[in-house]
């Protein structure tokens, strides 16, 4: 393991903690509760976007960009969605700062009160309601299918790095359409949009299903989510899809002319993830020896480190190493040849692996005799002595090897950490004991959902899409039950 | 020219917000002085940020993100900089909301109340500079060469959509080196990239030079600035790029240990391009017939638009457009087949036309008969019917000319509108009745800088980086002066 790292086993919170900080992910800002994004963390999170946007794009979706700030009064318009986020808003009063009387520094200028607070946007349903109602007069008008890449600011009194922070960045949609069905439609296909992501780029296994009444976005008739299960066995919410119903068309007064030739309020969809998914990442792959990265999200796939003593071993082994390289390269692999004298290849060897490099590739003397090179796999940690010959095709099938360990190791984990549970004192033990998915029957009302979180901390992540009716009865209250949900603490 | 659009001849200024508004670029929002970037505005910008981004990260840099917040006491840690900006910062001074107990909706809880005001970002010197401090050990950090994509507030009493709002979108590169020598070849290499990417992209020419005194960037030794002459006589800044000195790391308390082994403090460079390039676009190239766009940065470069009065003709004219639309995909041109059965050619030629396609190709009954094509171009307003033969080769020929043209347009337009002034009358009367850029001998100082603009509204735009010393006496005071210096109106 890792000098200086907190493994898993005796800290899962510290490990995670250090592992952010000495991978260069991330790290804490002088400003309470938000984070700065390092470089290496960036180059990961815009990757991220890169495969998001395209994928928003290819399904008719555009960009757009909303004011950073809502009029306070926005908030009150939608009674569900203020009471939601009323106590985590941050709240510009002012716009001027001036020179203190004594002489101490600036001080806010009292003269330049605003009339209305302005709230930083949590989200931005409101704001952009506001602007639509401009926008659709008539059926020609919709569907409207604009997302918005943003900061977005929720004041949170614990923060963690990415999983909770006050400052977080995301993408937000915003559609509106001219019935419920087409909607719908949409949530779900953005439901979709996010699985795959998650499971074939981000190699992690997410169940898609919908949220409790108590767990959905403020504002919400409906709220998908997907959920994946991380290694300390609590669940995290990567992303979700709300099915907005009229509500905000009724709070903000927009209607339609239909085929008809009625008036009618437009029906809405939002949804969102976020730099959260980096912690998703992150947490779900990880090892005690560092960052663990599926080679789709990273930013170098493929790092060549010269071992040499020579002068001259390193004239020959850099000509190899670039040769490789561009072979790689040819292929769209991203590839770095560390050439650089000021460190040891031993160094270099702890520094990749921390960083979650997926493949090392180490030249030698003896290589360069034998016409090989050293491949090491970040996934299993082994290593192979792989012939030269076709290394570009040997090397793309090893990192598609790897995406699909990952994901196969990141499946596996949840089925073994997968419960069915019929007994109140067994929901508890693993729960508490164990940690994971527990599938258990729920009356489908908030109050027991409220009783099962204060007595365990677990909540219902959500109830599968794909699950058949079962009746069964509530693991806590005994009253009949129409189907199992997924409970489990989370993030 | 187009319907319902004043002419610039009429009011210039109403033509542009006209025309923003027309075009869907951008519309101003509830908020004051903030915009909403719409889909068709927002489409440019991104590959305006694509290119850039590019050009930046081959010349060695990287994205990271810092806060979004500034802690109120930062701001006074440089002098200079707080003087600059403390006039124009929207101030966080709470964090929550509550229910007002009248029950008239939601009030700022003033138990909320944060110790220590929060900034928005006008600019990210002094976060970042506080954060540089952890990462700058020794030469061996250095040089840190880091952008970052964000959104920026300064609150402005008089906003123009994309030239002036409160809120805007930009890149703010911030870099540190370990002598003056590397930080001002930094400043002046990015000064070249803001050059070639107005020069070859937007086909908008530019003067490089450096600001006076009175004009610089509040923290900077010295700014320099890329400047751009607008249709209407009036100067646009486009992009600058300052040399901080050791003014920031002094104020942040930045130091490191050089090859020598000496603490010594750390070599600085900020420069950043905005959302108000769009606004400089726009104006460069546009006429009283709606946008005209570069081909290098229209999200549409080519549209076709069929014409016919029936099924059987629409079908074979569909089969020539699909045929066109894959053959110019094929060459990295974005094209659009315009097949909408709810508008007329008529609209449709207008519509495009207003939104600066640069190219349109038509095809009717005829060209069908005659294997041709009706194309016309946006820049000259010129149509030609070209054979199908080759179509792709002409098409791609043609953006290449619109491209070329643009940039010749508008640099005969800045050449016509450049004038050597040696007398005040002159220099009068130029700036009154005709606006453009005034060469004139400058004594210097500041206070002839400031009385030449509080008598004409005319500041200097630049010290231009190539003109040869060409000792005279200034236009104002008499007094002599080395060169001559670039005044005009600005926006």
């Amino acid at each position: 393991m890792a000098k200086n790292l907190t493994t898993r086993q005796e800290n899962y919170a510290q490990w995670y903690n250090d592992l952010v900080i000495r991978a260069d992910m991330a790290e804490n800002s002088a400003v309470r509760g938000c984070m700065v994004i390092k470089p290496y963390g960036y180059a990961i999170w815009e990757i991220m976007q890169g495969v998001l946007d395209k994928m928003f794009k290819d399904t008719g979706h555009v960009n757009a960009y909303f004011p950073l700030f809502i009029p306070k009064s926005f908030f009150s318009r939608e009674a569900d969605h203020v009471e939601g986020f009323a106590k985590e808003c941050a709240v510009v009063t002012h716009y001027r700062l001036k020179n203190a009387a004594d002489g101490s520094g600036v001080v806010v200028d009292e003269d330049a009160r605003l009339e209305e607070e302005l709230i930083i946007r949590p989200t931005s349903e409101t704001i952009i309601w506001d602007t639509y109602r401009n926008w659709i007069q008539s059926y020609r008008d919709l569907p409207l299918l604009i997302n918005q890449w943003a900061n977005v600011v929720r004041w949170e009194m614990r923060t963690r790095l990415f999983l909770r922070t006050s400052e977080f960045l995301w993408q937000e949609g915003h559609t509106a359409h001219a019935n419920r069905e087409e909607a719908i439609e949409e949530t779900l296909k953005i439901l979709d949009i996010y699985t795959e992501f998650a499971e074939k780029w981000m190699a992690l296994p997410v169940l898609k299903g919908i949220k409790s009444p108590n767990e959905k976005f403020a504002g919400a008739v409906d709220t998908y989510c997907i959920e994946a299960l991380m290694q300390d066995g609590k669940a995290l919410q990567a992303g979700t899809s709300h099915f907005l119903g009229q509500n905000f068309a009724k709070a903000f007064d927009v209607q339609f002319l239909s085929r008809e030739n009625k008036l009618e309020y437009v029906w809405a969809t939002s949804w969102g993830v976020s730099t959260r998914l980096m912690g998703a990442l992150i947490m779900a792959h990880s090892d005690d020896n560092g960052l663990v990265l599926p080679p789709k999200l990273a930013p170098i796939q493929v790092v060549i480190v010269p071992i040499y003593n020579n002068e001259e071993t390193f004239k020959k082994i850099s000509e190899k190493a670039l040769q490789i390289q561009s072979a790689l390269q040819a292929r769209g692999i991203k590839v770095k040849f560390d050439d650089r004298d000021t460190y040891k290849p031993g160094w270099k060897f702890t520094e990749y692996e921390f960083k979650g490099v997926p493949l090392r590739i180490a030249i030698g003397p003896r290589d360069l005799q034998n016409n090989t090179v050293e491949v090491a796999r970040r996934d299993t940690l082994e290593k192979e002595v792989l012939q030269m010959a076709d290394i570009d095709n040997k090397v793309e099938h090893l990192l598609q090897q790897i995406q699909d360990n990952l994901f196969r190791k990141a499946y596996s984990f949840r089925e073994s950490n997968t419960y069915k549970v019929d007994s109140w004192d067994e929901f508890r033990d693993i729960i508490e004991n164990k940690g994971g998915f527990v599938l258990a029957h729920w009356d489908g009302t908030a109050e027991t959902e409220e009783r099962i979180k204060d007595e365990t901390k677990a909540t219902i992540r959500t109830i599968p899409l794909d699950s058949r009716p079962e009746p069964g009865k509530c693991i806590f209250s005994g009253q009949p039950s129409r189907q199992r949900v997924v409970f489990a603490r989370a993030y």
